[in-house]
């Protein structure tokens, strides 16, 4: 099989080999158990585990993982009371434990400025007022009635990654969910906040709609009204369910490609307005300070970024052989172009394979085949969107934002690998 | 508002307009309630619900939905002991609840006729055996090291709807859960099987593959070569995250587009053969008993098929106005090409919008605006899938197949609508 493999062409330095070797070859390099006659024999015959001997259990009207996955897979949660905001509480997806582009509900992030309301959906509705012909109100069984759409979409907090624009570690282990947990991606299923516009008839001169949630922190962000009657929705169902209680059920403003803030939860009130309303969730957060002292406001699209998911440092190389290197790329701006991977801490590039369909807004699994006979490397991505911007390395984003900046950080993520096949995250 | 609805072409009879009304205008429909300035002031004042007055809570390493929904929203589970078959234990989806195309990990249809095991991952694996070069085993984690794939893809029970091939609906109310509830959607990532066939080297003369599961029914059944070579895979997680027991845990096979039960949960043993096995999977169940009272065995492809989700009978229309019909098409195929909507019980068809992107053996969801003013009406749709085959009427597929059959049962489903606004399920 060595020798098989030392024919492939490689895509780049430090053993980066041609991402359609996959689809054309066995060259899987997993140490498989070989077995001889008389193990199989064993195996089909006298071999049969416990559980084809007595009969399985029943099943529930809800199902759950198996109990040992709950042990294993959770959601990292801020313990209420970090970083002095008492009531902040998060929940970080361990996308390194998840494969694949969905993530289960059970296990989308949250991070909630006042804890998670407890919403009777018979209560519920939303109006919209100010700048509109006729105000209305509409219930979750109004909305029903409306014409829906289905579309898959990343949702991505702007503070995602900013504990990488410090150059201390948080944690003496900076693990993906640490890092990259504030990250998830969903089916969302709703009515366009187009539709609904249109039905209230919005008035000349409106530019901007202020959006609150029905939480105790009364969160508000204002949205440009263009954005609104491009492709934002009042989304009511996620991967075909209707929404958890910690992503805004019975209903929620979703903005495709925005920070995860602003797709307000537990929507109550969208005013429609000729002004934004600087909400201390735009002023005391969610501005980007920068290197003149200056704040950017409303920094609303999420940057282009993509982070290896595996190998990472929670796990280590455990023999030599040829890997898979898969992960995320995603952009606020529409579509995955391009994934590129590096071994060499950037030295050489190799394109990846990309998982189809590719979707706008929405993450895109890469992969691609990596040969490893013990030698160190430092393993990258970066992605390239349709409007071609490119994810910029830690040292150019730093440059560009001088360090003051920790929400909406991109830039290219590394992962170590020593001779031992021991990994880390490093700065390179 | 009803005259903007009275100038827009009506696609077919009965009321069904234009794929595209939705698109362009906020013609909904739906009563929502008109907003005066002092409910408006209220509302944004003094209207605050209590959700917004105190604190809310804190959230859970893994999240469920919320309570209201949990008692709402289940899957239908046979008792075990129903149809004196006592270990066959089904769990179906609610697809009158759900809206989308993926159906969440807690409600995916389940059929297990022995229950379902208890796998400690560690201890599992799957062997190939037989016509190969070199036999071999293969452990979760050893398999996480292959090269992956994520598709979407929907799997259906060859025994979805086949309450319907009888005259006498089973009960008294026949729920689309009862009819059409033995099919889920997923994100389905896993390893290529071909991959794990080329490893062992498939010997000359090979044409199936006999494969058998971990549960105490040793539910076993024979799959063609060739798919296998095309679009199978060793499935490991479904929607994100590890397979859930009731589905195969920790690993299963996934065969794009086939009858449910081939995609045999958690796999142990695939042997390469030159014949099928004839096992009891595929001799006393899932065979078609023809009108000559021969038996067709391995009609592994699923058909076309599709089915309005809403309106359903377990709703009522409430009002006149413009509602949208809704629901999900399929084939085992391929993709789905087009969909058509009657109001009139097959007299007329209107094409249904198509939610994009369509994807290969994966449910798409469907949508047109419809007006009801009170007439009674008789709801259908029908698929054309990419290789022109059509859904059949009840009458057309019951001539063909004499009325023994059961699986495979893919005719063109009827809701009646009354005078009143009241839904039922009727053969049409």
């Amino acid at each position: 099989m060595s020798n098989e493999i030392n024919r492939v062409p490689h895509a780049a330095g430090n053993g980066l080999l041609d991402r359609r070797l996959f689809l054309r070859s066995a060259i899987a390099g997993a140490s498989t158990l070989a077995l001889t006659a008389p193990s199989i024999a064993q195996w089909v015959g006298e071999g049969q585990p416990a559980s084809m001997l007595t009969p399985g259990s029943g099943m529930e009207a809800y199902g759950l993982p198996a109990k040992s996955e709950l042990e294993r897979v959770k959601r990292w949660t801020i313990p209420p009371g970090s970083g002095g905001r008492p009531m902040s509480w998060g929940g970080l997806t361990p996308h390194h434990l998840l494969h694949g582009t969905i993530t289960p509900n059970g296990l989308h992030f949250e991070l909630n400025h006042q804890g998670i309301p407890d919403i009777d959906p018979q209560q519920h509705s939303v109006v919209i007022h100010g700048m509109v012909r006729q105000a209305a109100k509409y219930t979750v069984e109004q909305l029903e009635n409306y014409p829906t759409v289905t579309r898959q979409h990343f949702l991505e907090c702007a503070g995602n990654s900013s504990v990488l624009a410090a150059d201390k570690p948080a944690d003496p282990v900076m693990t993906l969910t640490r890092t990259h947990g504030l990250l998830s991606a969903s089916e969302w299923t709703g009515v366009p906040l187009a539709t609904l516009l249109d039905e209230c008839g919005v008035e000349k001169g409106a530019r901007w709609l202020v959006v609150e949630g029905g939480d105790s922190g009364s969160t508000t962000r204002s949205i440009p009204l263009s954005k609104a009657m491009d492709d934002s929705m009042i989304a009511i169902f996620q991967n075909g369910e209707r929404l958890r209680p910690g992503n805004g059920y019975p209903m929620r403003l979703f903005n495709p490609g925005y920070e995860g803030n602003t797709s307000i939860k537990w929507v109550r009130s969208i005013y429609v307005s000729d002004k934004p309303v600087h909400s201390r969730f735009e002023t005391s957060k969610y501005t980007d300070l920068m290197k003149d002292d200056v704040s950017l406001q409303f920094t609303l699209e999420m940057g282009c970024k993509s982070v290896i998911t595996r190998p990472s440092n929670t796990s280590k190389l455990s023999r030599h052989g040829v890997y898979e290197i898969t992960g995320l790329a995603w952009s606020g701006a529409g579509k995955v172009r391009k994934v590129e991977v590096s071994a060499d801490g950037g030295k050489t590039w190799a394109e990846a394979e990309l998982q189809v369909p590719v979707q706008s807004k929405m993450l895109t699994r890469f992969r691609i085949p990596w040969q490893w006979r013990g030698q160190p490397a430092v393993l990258q991505s970066r992605v390239y969107d349709e409007k071609n911007s490119c994810q910029p390395t830690r040292k150019e984003l730093l440059a560009a934002i001088g360090g003051y900046r920790h929400y909406h950080y991109n830039a290219i993520h590394s992962w170590s690998v020593d001779k031992s096949g021991e990994i880390s995250h490093v700065f390179a």
